[in-house]
């Protein structure tokens, strides 16, 4: 089973989106489950503090190493991604949600005020990952997005393993237009194309479909698409779908 | 009030990070408020019908966009912007976020299976952003992080402003490491500077500091923050902090 825990100081948060639909439904088949850790019960003294303010001065509170660090010691860890949500850290990305998805399980450090201290980081070798490039009122809403992420990719969670290899990034391009029923909405019809039963010409369409987006809105990916693949193995044989 | 509103097959999954700490404070505060839609509630017929399978073929359910149509229409919407979270769309950033606070509130249209008919994108002139480059099971958590981002720079909402001004992004860099209590854990020691009340060596070590992990985990931001800036204003006067 893929387990997963978040040390946070609002347990309540969860499970939110964790706790509906697909992830739900693989959850209760025992194919991953959740925990949540109260970092308060770790705080100094009777206040239970888990913050001070940064040293050198500055605006807003940091994570006491200590605290976060005995947190970290109470949950027994092996071959598990230890992560501590961040807009400093490096960027998830579909390829880490697929490496993530063959371990044995995630660790989610869930920071709230102005940081953790770095000594913690260190320490314990947390990857420190970002979501995006925003910043968040805390590490809570990213961690249950790479979770998602994950989960989806676990053997038997997504319905069809089709759908998963025909979706954004698989190809390193977005995904093309979709059409479904009515044929006619309104005044909007549907691409002729798609309705011709011609495979092959489908394919083409949605192919340029896909490139067409991608170079609009993602030039950045465009640009990695188009590069010649100097290492690519050599072909093999018909071509298959 | 600054207003928000889901459309979703999964009204339960709210509001989950979105009802805990600041932001649930500025919520009974009366600077924001969330609600939810249920899609399902415009699906067709007797089993009220939300998708149907992608027209040219494919794998996974297309959501409809007459079942999607009705749900925008039945929201009064005047200056908000209209979002249908996608790994497909532009990526969302911390600009994007601010823009968004000046705002009088968001939709967010969040799906599930194969992605939503291109014709109702286009009718309605729905946003479609990313909140990163991986694939989530559905819009709902992705929505959650962008509102998260926006409602926390809604006036009144983080504690202080100097926060804000000092946090990865505002000037083009991720944040520095940061330092808190207490001044030796075990091993780790606190950098001398931070101990030695100089203000202005305090201010370069950071700055270095956030430099050093920019260039190093994100070389797009550091070529960005290290192009010389043609148009910038005159300087006037005295260097202020």
């Amino acid at each position: 089973m893929f387990e997963v825990s978040f040390i946070t100081l609002f347990p309540e948060a969860f499970p939110g989106p964790l706790g509906v639909s697909i992830l739900e439904r693989a959850r209760r088949e025992g194919i991953w489950d959740w925990e949540t850790r109260d970092l308060r019960e770790h705080g100094i003294g009777k206040h239970r503090n888990v913050d001070a303010p940064p040293t050198g001065g500055g605006a807003g509170m940091v994570i006491r190493p200590d605290v976060a660090s005995e947190a970290l010691d109470s949950l027994v860890i092996t071959n598990k991604h230890i992560v501590y949500p961040s807009p400093r850290g490096v960027p998830f990305t579909q390829d880490m949600a697929r490496d993530w998805a063959g371990s044995r399980g995630l660790v989610f450090l869930c920071g709230r005020f102005e940081g953790l201290d770095q000594r913690v980081i260190d320490a314990h070798g947390l990857e420190e990952v970002s979501v995006g490039d925003y910043v968040l009122a805390g590490g809570e809403v990213a961690a249950m997005a790479m979770v998602e992420a994950v989960v989806r990719l676990l053997p038997g969670v997504a319905g069809n393993a089709a759908s998963l290899s025909e979706e954004s990034f698989e190809n390193g391009l977005l995904e093309h237009d979709q059409y479904t029923l009515p044929r006619q909405w309104g005044p909007y019809g549907t691409p002729d194309v798609l309705l011709s039963g011609d495979h092959k010409r489908i394919r083409e369409w949605r192919l340029n479909s896909a490139k067409a987006l991608t170079k609009e809105r993602r030039p950045d990916l465009y640009a990695a698409y188009s590069e010649p693949h100097e290492f690519q193995a050599p072909e093999t044989g018909d071509e298959h779908d």
